[in-house]
């Protein structure tokens, strides 16, 4: 990796050792779209990140600190994409947290170097995701599971890997969220008991009901999944990429990606 | 934390901010007992790092190499504790394993603050270990259930939290593997779902068969730990816990725990 970086707001590329970040994953984090100089959604990025950091008790970092530094990194040559890390920081050795908590920002700029807003094709991933509700949904930095599930393949043709959770439902892919379109309507696994709510998930179901869509929870299944009359993968990265392939199953046009992808772009 | 600290080699206490062991706890760790400069068990520990590394695909340091490096650290004046960190190193942004990692080693010491070899009082933790087949057993970075767990109590005269599988099976303690005693014989849960398999429970093992005793891998409910004639925790630095106490209940001392570390010793 390469890039610009601000550690605790002083340009830095150097993270204390005994951050609890490293030691136990003990943070969150973000991943926003830079595009000239400006990232996209912050006020969603940052409402996630301070509700993620509730969640495991991390204080959050001030939200005006923050914005300045995530726009000077943004601001930066190239920079298309920037990432945040918010750690618990650094403590006594071993699980207890801290009583007072001095959490480490870690703000980095990178070029955007992924397939935006594409056809792709996927496959199953072979790993289940594991049965977590204390830390389902939260974008922790304890992501071993979605490693293990990215090495299952190297074939650069496939753009993404669908994993399942224990039950046998389909929760999303290894970094984006997932949904089904069926008779018209959107759908998309509940992710309280594994996986991420992702900001562009929220921003997609909220869009559609906008415009007069339905868009729901519900266990999908593969074979509700092979049945559907579309399928499409989400981050803030990739946008909308609409999923053309899955082993023999292939999937014409929905319409659903184009007009999800205008809806987002009206609310930038 | 303070102590002093080798990243590849160098005294330095700065991470490359960058490092998957951060980004995703992409890594594996050690903490190993230090007593008068000398390290305890090593080979054990090496060789069980060594395993940790393949599991997950990461190039194991050399083991002179590192052997080195740990004896330097232990070493230094009032150092107790050995704490070991290999990651994948740096990669590009993104899940996918680098081609070629280049692993980062992170050795630091510690005082040792612990107790060691203590009757303690215990507590179940309300938060349930989810079961993750790829990653059981491994001693990883991805430590977000045990930071969890030990943030349920903050009583100081309770030493350890016990921990369940959604299944109901006890399976460790928040830091800790777990026997019980029964009929003079030793029985510690599997932990190929979830858990660790760590150095002192199987050196406890290998000493009770030495020393004639049965030691089985065995799913304990509540109930069979709850009516046990003792339950015992263990791990590198505490050495063996006797438990005396949990919630109303109490054990008498059925022995075994001074019997054990006698033998621990023994082998040191």
């Amino acid at each position: 990796m390469e890039g610009v970086m601000l550690i605790n707001g002083v340009r830095s590329s150097g993270l204390d050792a005994m951050d609890r970040g490293l030691h136990y994953g003990d943070g969150v984090f973000r991943t926003l779209k830079a595009v000239a100089g400006e990232v996209r959604w912050w006020e969603d990025h940052f409402r996630k990140l301070a509700d993620d950091c509730a969640a495991l008790s991390i204080p959050c970092p001030d939200r005006e600190l923050l914005e300045a530094e995530v726009r000077e990194i943004a601001a930066g040559p190239g920079v298309g994409v920037v990432k945040i890390i918010v750690t618990r920081g650094i403590g006594q050795r071993g699980y207890a947290m801290p009583a007072e908590a001095a959490p480490s920002r870690i703000v980095s700029g990178f070029p955007f170097s992924g397939r935006e807003n594409r056809d792709v094709r996927v496959r199953w991933c072979e790993l289940r995701l594991s049965h977590q509700p204390k830390l389902a949904g939260i974008k922790h930095l304890n992501r071993l599971e979605n490693v293990l599930a990215r090495s299952e393949w190297d074939d650069a043709d496939i753009a993404e890997g669908l994993l399942l959770d224990e039950a046998g439902r389909v929760i999303c892919g290894t970094m984006t969220n997932l949904f089904i379109v069926e008779q018209g309507g959107l759908i998309t696994p509940d992710v309280s008991g594994c996986g991420i709510a992702g900001v562009t998930r929220s921003r997609i179901m909220h869009a559609a009901v906008q415009h007069g869509q339905t868009a729901s929870v519900e266990p999908i299944s593969r074979e509700r999944l092979l049945a559907a009359d579309g399928v499409l993968l989400c981050n803030s990265l990739v946008g909308i990429w609409r999923v053309a392939e899955l082993g023999q199953k292939r999937w014409p046009n929905s319409g659903w990606a184009g007009k999800l992808r205008n809806w987002l772009d009206e609310n930038n």
